[in-house]
């Protein structure tokens, strides 16, 4: 069967406010994927959207950006699973490409938060998760992910510096990201001092909303020989799922349906954890880049923390994650952020990440995660 | 490459108010979908959900009905495309199944809109159009296909009673459908003195809102065989999109994007119009039945009527044409309908539809429309 390469990846400023209508945000990211490749908007043969819908005033946007883009009347419809979106989009548009229906496929993900007020949007993320049993009772983002720290806390004796020494590594690397919300570096004690928000989670270990887009264009092998001079292959792909309730879960220390992701794409791409040159996790609070290292093998259960300590997650360290700052940094644009993510990784692959380059990667990682840890995707890239 | 077939099929009731959760409602579409299958619920290695997000109260509902199948941790996404999401979503299971990524996919569509005032709904459907330059014009679903009867009016000479036949023709299949809303047959008179909604559109012009879901299982060529006792074919798929005005629109006597959708299925399927023995067409008002039979192919441009007039589309003529009665009678939970359309084919290849039985067909068509002329999916089954 034909491969399947990411031949281009871009994504818009991120920001607080982006002051434009989600057509020309997503837009500006198209525009930086569609740099240096061989071909037109009539290359395209399909395209697939992706964003969280409480936060859009325009319904079905699909249609709406796909027009914006010049490539009606190509098929555009519209794929979501929460924070993961994106990836779920490129899950999507490889199927497409490999069954033969599609040839060019472009997914863009976006999300405008800043049309609604912070205290809505905090609400309707409570909503993604179970709204019957779970949200009446407040398990909006930041509670969820605090009993993930705690039980961490309790179970591995983490502790809260650990936590925090996560987002003074995010903030040293979203620094040097142009495309970054937050450009600034902390130190440790800013971190452990910021005001609480869901303890043990301090205003620095989590992200926050923003404006902004992705957008990641797949080919067939033939074609992404042809138009791009280093075309990224999608080599392996997983995707999982957990209880709606965080109730229901069997551990808080860890996401099963990123340990089960994780297994399907490393099974599918034929590498171990230790084959991964670079890597995006998911880091919507400190806590879950930690979760991440054990949860993608890059450490045993409870050992992330050495990670950590022994600074193993920088540059010149065994696996470099987030050195484009994470979400932590970049802010977090729901359907924006997998691709982002992708987009990270391809710069890295192509050695293009001037600000900050790993040296000759060849094997990427994405770690994307939905809601608060019901979705997960991970999606390894080879140069 | 593997082929993939459709192995179940099943919907629940349509009604005005279900009185059920939305995991209660595609609980009972499922059940109906695993009837007779010699599979389990730890089978199905992948779901995709279809609705449009602004009826429901629930986010991201893709987590919580799969766990509530029983699929968890298989990976589930949203999948959405307005009234054709749901076709999007078989469109995509395919592709997941070529691919070799999933192996046996649930599609599982659905719309609660009895969560919100028919008030509401009227004006979070206009949504769906672009709601920058038309929605706040009032370019609602009726006033949209308001101006499609119009034009074709104006153009063809086509007559309010011949729009009215349609809807005698699908409720008189609609009485026979013990899972339609409107089960109650009507004359010709009663459908052209019904009081206008959007002139020239009167009431019995145009369908409803209604609770309901369906669902759609496909699986890869040798699990069909060994499962399933008749396998149905997916031999045809073709999806395209038109602008989002309608003002942007070349033509409004038929739909752009329908034509283009049906010449990429007949294409796959190689098949032409006149081998289709059974159709199911998105009848959201009568004149766009009139304008499928058109942009099918079943008729050339501006002599749909005459197929209405020599009843072509009843049981026994050239082409029978929404013989569950339709959008018209069973009503339109949006989500639900194009997985609703592939129930009735399947049953209709399996020589199951006892009610309303075409002898023996062997290929079907489904035609399924989102927006006001956005998007559409035409799919073609072969048993």
């Amino acid at each position: 069967m034909e491969e399947v390469a990411v031949i281009g990846a871009g994504q818009s400023q991120f920001s607080r406010n982006c002051g434009v209508s989600i057509r020309e945000l997503c837009f500006e990211a198209f525009k930086e994927a569609m740099q240096g490749l061989d071909i037109t908007t009539k290359d395209i043969d399909a395209s697939i959207t992706c964003s969280a819908p409480e936060y859009d005033k325009q319904r079905t946007p699909s249609g709406l950006i796909s027009e914006y883009l010049g490539l009606t009347p190509s098929p555009a419809f519209y794929v979501e699973s929460v924070c993961s979106g994106s990836t779920t989009g490129l899950r999507v548009a490889y199927s497409l490409i490999k069954a033969g229906l599609n040839k060019t496929v472009a997914v863009i993900g976006f999300q405008k938060m800043s049309e609604i007020s912070s205290r809505d949007a905090a609400e309707r993320m409570g909503r993604g998760g179970d709204i019957i049993w779970e949200a009446p009772f407040g398990i909006t983002m930041p509670a969820g992910y605090a009993m993930y720290a705690q039980a961490h806390i309790d179970t591995y004796g983490t502790t809260e510096e650990q936590l925090a020494k996560i987002r003074v590594k995010n903030a040293s690397y979203g620094a040097k990201n142009p495309k970054a919300n937050y450009r600034k570096e902390l130190t440790l004690q800013e971190c452990v001092t910021s005001e609480p928000v869901a303890r043990p989670l301090k205003k620095f270990d989590c992200c926050a909303n923003a404006d902004g887009a992705s957008c990641v264009i797949l080919a067939r092998a033939d074609i992404a020989k042809r138009v791009t001079k280093i075309p990224i292959w999608v080599i392996g792909l997983g995707s999982a799922t957990d209880t709606m309730t965080m109730s229901g879960r069997k551990s808080l220390t860890g996401l099963r349906c990123a340990q089960e992701a994780a297994r399907q794409a490393y099974e599918m791409a034929g590498v171990k954890p230790q084959d991964i040159d670079v890597a995006e996790v998911h880091d919507c609070f400190t806590i879950a880049e930690l979760m991440a290292y054990e949860d993608l093998g890059f450490a045993t259960a409870g050992q992330g923390t050495r990670l950590v300590d022994e600074k193993q997650t920088y540059i010149g360290g065994k696996i470099p994650v987030n050195v484009d700052g994470g979400l932590l940094s970049k802010g977090h644009p729901i359907g924006a952020t997998g691709g982002s993510q992708i987009r990270t990784l391809v710069r890295q692959l192509r050695g293009e990440a001037t600000e900050a380059q790993v040296k000759d990667p060849e094997i990427a990682l994405s770690h994307n995660i939905g809601g608060v840890g019901q979705y997960a995707n991970v999606t390894i890239l080879r140069r």
